[in-house]
């Protein structure tokens, strides 16, 4: 099966494993189909699970009382997605996990991972790398958000992210950005003038 | 020593520790005072370090090129501090961590929590948790950043960690929040006018 090499991969970047344990690492995760547009996760939905990207792109969203988007989250090939916030209290959240592309992830639930690492304690060490990458980006996403004009944000998003800008509309970026439209469509023209 | 009951509390929040593992635990952190105003990390000084606080409030901070304060984070008592995208790198970073108060903290090198948990594979789950715990907060602060109003930035605050406003000027919750001077006071007097 093509996601069960993916995963190993994935795990093994970080942890080695035998065959042995692969096969119980393997024996948590769920593959699951979802459809361009389709949702992973509703809003007022409990959410019991995360998702590990073998193929396609996701966004983590909300809407404001004004009916704004703010995308908290994008989600390729290797990255983990879901309402974390929910996920962590094991509660509904306000915020939708939805397809971008058609898409193939893995799900584990909270209490399979509980379980998987008491019974394989070195995927303790696996989550806690991947938690603590996550931590110092979003230190990272704040610190921008806080200092860089738009520019500045697009541009530290571009070089980080360039497949982002091939795969997800300008509007998507403008709403993970937090800057209008019309800036963004600013921003767009002068890097890829020539490319379009 | 009152630091090694507080460290001992502070894991077992997460995991049991035997007498023997907890003297393992804590012959690797070392004990430091900050006086109030003085400098545990300075931008462009290479980080190697996080800092558990035993006592006292401490901010990582930069200055913008226009000269303006913004406030990553505040640590106070059971936190955990440092320029964390410059540990992760284990290079020199931009950013400050300045103690607010007198301050006693357990320094703990990169080098040494790597030898730790490899010693006591427990820790790793400790550390695990506490990035997860870290990556979900961050994700809030996120999500406030971009959706809320200043006014409901102050509160979200204010509910969470109602002794920071006891303890930090308005100056510093203003650069942290990311709203002006003036919008902060304005807030203050709504809630806190019969306080004073």
């Amino acid at each position: 099966m093509e996601y069960a090499s993916f995963l190993r991969q994935h795990i093994e970047q970080i942890v080695t494993l035998s065959d042995d344990e692969f096969e119980l690492v393997l024996s948590y995760f769920k593959p699951k189909e979802v459809a361009k547009k389709e949702y992973l996760i509703k809003a007022g939905q409990k959410v019991t699970s995360e998702f590990l990207v073998i193929e396609g792109l996701l966004k983590t969203f909300l809407f404001d009382e004004k009916g704004k988007e703010h995308i908290i989250q994008f989600a390729m090939e290797n990255w983990w997605i879901s309402d974390y916030p929910a996920y962590a209290q094991q509660n509904s959240g306000e915020m939708c996990v939805q397809a971008l592309e058609n898409c193939i992830v893995l799900e584990l639930s909270l209490k399979d991972k509980i379980q998987l690492c008491e019974t394989l304690p070195k995927m303790y060490r696996f989550y806690g790398q991947k938690s603590f990458g996550g931590y110092v980006s979003l230190q990272k996403r704040v610190l921008s958000m806080m200092k860089n004009s738009s520019k500045e944000k697009y541009e530290l998003l571009l070089n980080q992210y360039p497949q982002l800008f091939q795969r997800a509309s300008k509007t998507m970026i403008a709403h993970y950005l937090g800057v209008s439209r019309e800036t963004l469509s600013r921003l767009h023209k002068r890097y890829f003038l020539y490319l379009e």
